[in-house]
């Protein structure tokens, strides 16, 4: 019988161990950064019941859920003829229902909120979580865009104050400076965008005002306009949005600009008291990236009810590489109202792209040996052992090669796996009580006594 | 319409942040040990295709493989009726393959077969990885058995030296030196086993010896001879038995008489050979942990072709914690013959349970935050911003309440998170330009400067 090349699924991935090194660089550097401001990391099962997951995505994301076969004679028993209906044989959205009950994580934000409502009286709010684990969606595979992937979350929930939002800015800072990447921080409020649709005479197409400004760099005023009029909006309508987007000055101003034209929309004066308060404190701690207020920013407005935040390369072409936002009843579908939580996600798949198109990662993470031990035959072997286990308690990483193999191959092995250092002990050695290490790059070796681990840890830094 | 109280599937878990910093401990201290002997980090998807994973856990396993529907209308058009046969109306084993492709990873040893496999090319041999990722199992869950849980694999393939085999035992031992579990690692080989069948009449009854050598310290040598008569062994065969087990000595005179006995045996004297070079190695590179040669080590035996390692919590009734061996043909399922490996699995959960049950988890584990700045206002807040940006670029975690609450609830706050510093500032501070921090455990508090930011840190440790 013919054996197949083995295959994986499409749209997931194998990850070698540099491609490891690099997201764990990255994962690190994230996880480093939370911690530094007091949130907890939390896991959540990769398999949540059905009931937990449908409807919270939207039809579309309902077709998009891993659905996981009932264990055991999961279809016996079921009528299944019954599912078909005028000529559709058979029924696929019901019957997987009949036999299925499970479904893999489609996000980490309603599995969290899951977990707040179940273990609420375990909790002490404000509770600031991280969860960096991978969500599978069943999506068409594509450039960038895979079927299993990792989402790195960060969310406070319990508090309505701005400082989380603060928080979140900072930790979006202090995260790419760690990276290396330079990016831009856009903030708006929805509303604000609300107040602006209620002064615009059309409390209903916030949507499409929002849609229709993002392309005011690409399309110019004019070109805004008349998409606001084909959408319906009125001339006095278009005339507000218009003088909204001519205030001029820094954030301060155009906030303060903004509030004479707000007058009488509740909602929309909140919502720039919101941005007022989270600009002065961002002042006030000082935060590196360039951080603006961004009325364009459409992100979630389906679920987001205060602050919209979105991350931005700023020397790659790529979209967003994070984004997030406050939403006020999380944690209502699962019948705890009145939660008010904040939180962002960070794009590790496209972090990554952005490291790799930038020539940003570390070189030392394709390095993972430090030392290799080549061996000449048994008794040189058992030689070297001592001196291995003495420098990797001391926390270096030492290989020995497994066999007495020739040098041009034990040499070659050193070179494929970039090990900057090699020693190679025979009689000469032995006799002295000695090793000898060669620094790959520089050519320089020494001799070292066996007591002289420090000495040895020197020359291998 | 009343809202469910969320709950997951059973035999999954959610991880508290504290059960996290607990696992990661576990995880980092394996990890790091890894690392020191030059192994290498891969991962592989959580769900391989089922022509990767059927057939190879055996009948049962294939029963207890998770599997995932295929997304769309996977349904439609199959011609179900077909599958109810004789009135088993419908075959879940044939159906669940028309319409299930996927499946969830049920080990880490499959789809690491499958990865050497696949990625033969890029591949520098010996190829020496580490892989903890979770898998799933579709087992009636009970106490300390999941239907997803954690496995921690290392394994080096291409290579049929016995330095792998040290390397592994070198690597437990070093394990849980740091996690201050004391254990005795156990060591059998397979063909040790099957000389001794073959000696003893019977090379078709490996496993019911060594399962009857397993109770001999339970059930003593009499007993054990009658289970031997009852699976079919000849009295000759009996006694061959019962000479090996009557041998005495360290590990060094075993190996020497059972050489004497096992004369004609070639596959036996192989196996002794190498527990011979293995022990010798040993000794030469010096392993802390007790290691025992143990003949009634009976796991893996389908697959495994030389040593069979087990690893036992000396304090702690737990069973195996650990194990592994040698396989000579793991990559031949896929059409890559002829490739020796040999690895070993920490298993998580027993050692969570483990460090648990010996109290051996470090206390700072449940400390995540350093210090709290209470927050007595909006000034108060904003004076200090600076200084909490200041200490968490530093590498402390510093939390900031996010309002000014009353002082009890924002001391509560600190007290339930263990965090072991609070800093107060209000208008005295602010004038004098300091800040205040007290350490809640001793009492003893003290003001800063601005500058003073190396004294705050040493005030912190």
């Amino acid at each position: 019988m013919a054996i197949q090349k083995p295959s994986i699924p499409k749209g997931t991935r194998d990850f070698g161990h540099i491609e490891m090194a690099r997201r764990n660089y990255i994962f690190d550097t994230i996880k480093g950064v939370f911690r530094t401001f007091g949130y907890q990391e939390i896991q959540t099962p990769s398999m949540e019941n059905l009931s937990t997951l449908l409807g919270k995505y939207g039809e579309e994301g309902d077709k998009l859920l891993f659905r996981v076969l009932n264990s055991g004679d999961c279809f016996s028993g079921i009528d299944i003829p019954s599912y078909c209906v005028d000529g559709d044989c058979y029924n696929s959205k019901a019957l997987s229902l009949k036999v299925c009950e499970k479904g893999l994580r489609y996000d980490l934000t309603v599995p969290f909120a899951r977990y707040v409502v179940q273990h609420q009286s375990e909790i002490t709010f404000p509770f600031k979580r991280f969860q960096m684990q991978p969500v599978w969606r069943a999506d068409r595979p594509q450039k960038g865009r895979y079927r299993e992937f990792y989402q790195c979350d960060v969310d406070v929930i319990g508090s309505r104050s701005q400082v989380n939002e603060l928080e979140l800015v900072q930790m979006v800072d202090e995260v790419f400076k760690k990276l290396k990447v330079r990016v831009a921080i856009h903030i708006n409020n929805r509303k604000v965008l609300t107040g602006l649709a209620a002064i615009a005479g059309a409390p209903d197409k916030v949507v499409d005002i929002t849609v229709a400004i993002d392309k005011l760099d690409k399309i110019g005023i004019g070109k805004v306009k008349e998409e606001l009029a084909d959408k319906g909006l009125s001339q006095s309508g278009i005339g507000v949005v218009e003088k909204i987007l001519s205030i001029e000055g820094d954030t301060a101003e155009k906030i303060s600009a903004m509030r004479k034209l707000f007058q009488g929309t509740e909602e929309g004066l909140k919502g720039l008291d919101e941005l007022e308060e989270l600009f002065g404190l961002i002042e006030a701690a000082g935060v590196d990236a360039p951080v603006e207020m961004d009325l364009s920013l459409a992100r979630g407005l389906n679920y987001y009810t205060g602050a919209i935040f979105e991350v931005k390369a700023l020397d790659w072409e790529i979209g967003s590489i994070g984004g997030g936002g406050r939403y006020d009843n999380l944690t209502g579908i699962f019948g705890l109202p009145d939660l008010s939580g904040v939180g962002i996600s960070f794009g590790a798949d496209r972090i990554y792209d952005v490291l790799t198109g930038l020539d940003l990662f570390p070189v030392s993470l394709e390095q993972s040996t430090t030392l290799l031990f080549a061996v000449l035959g048994a008794d040189e072997l058992r030689y070297v052992l001592p001196y291995a286990k003495a420098l990797r308690q001391a926390g270096v990483s030492v290989e020995v090669y497994p066999d007495a193999a020739k040098l041009k191959k034990q040499f070659e092995y050193a070179q494929r796996h970039s090990i900057p250092f090699l020693s190679i002990n025979g009689s000469t050695e032995m006799e002295s009580g000695t090793i000898n290490i060669k620094n790959l790059e520089t050519g320089i070796q020494q001799a070292f006594q066996a007591s002289e681990i420090d000495k040895i840890l020197e020359f291998l830094k």
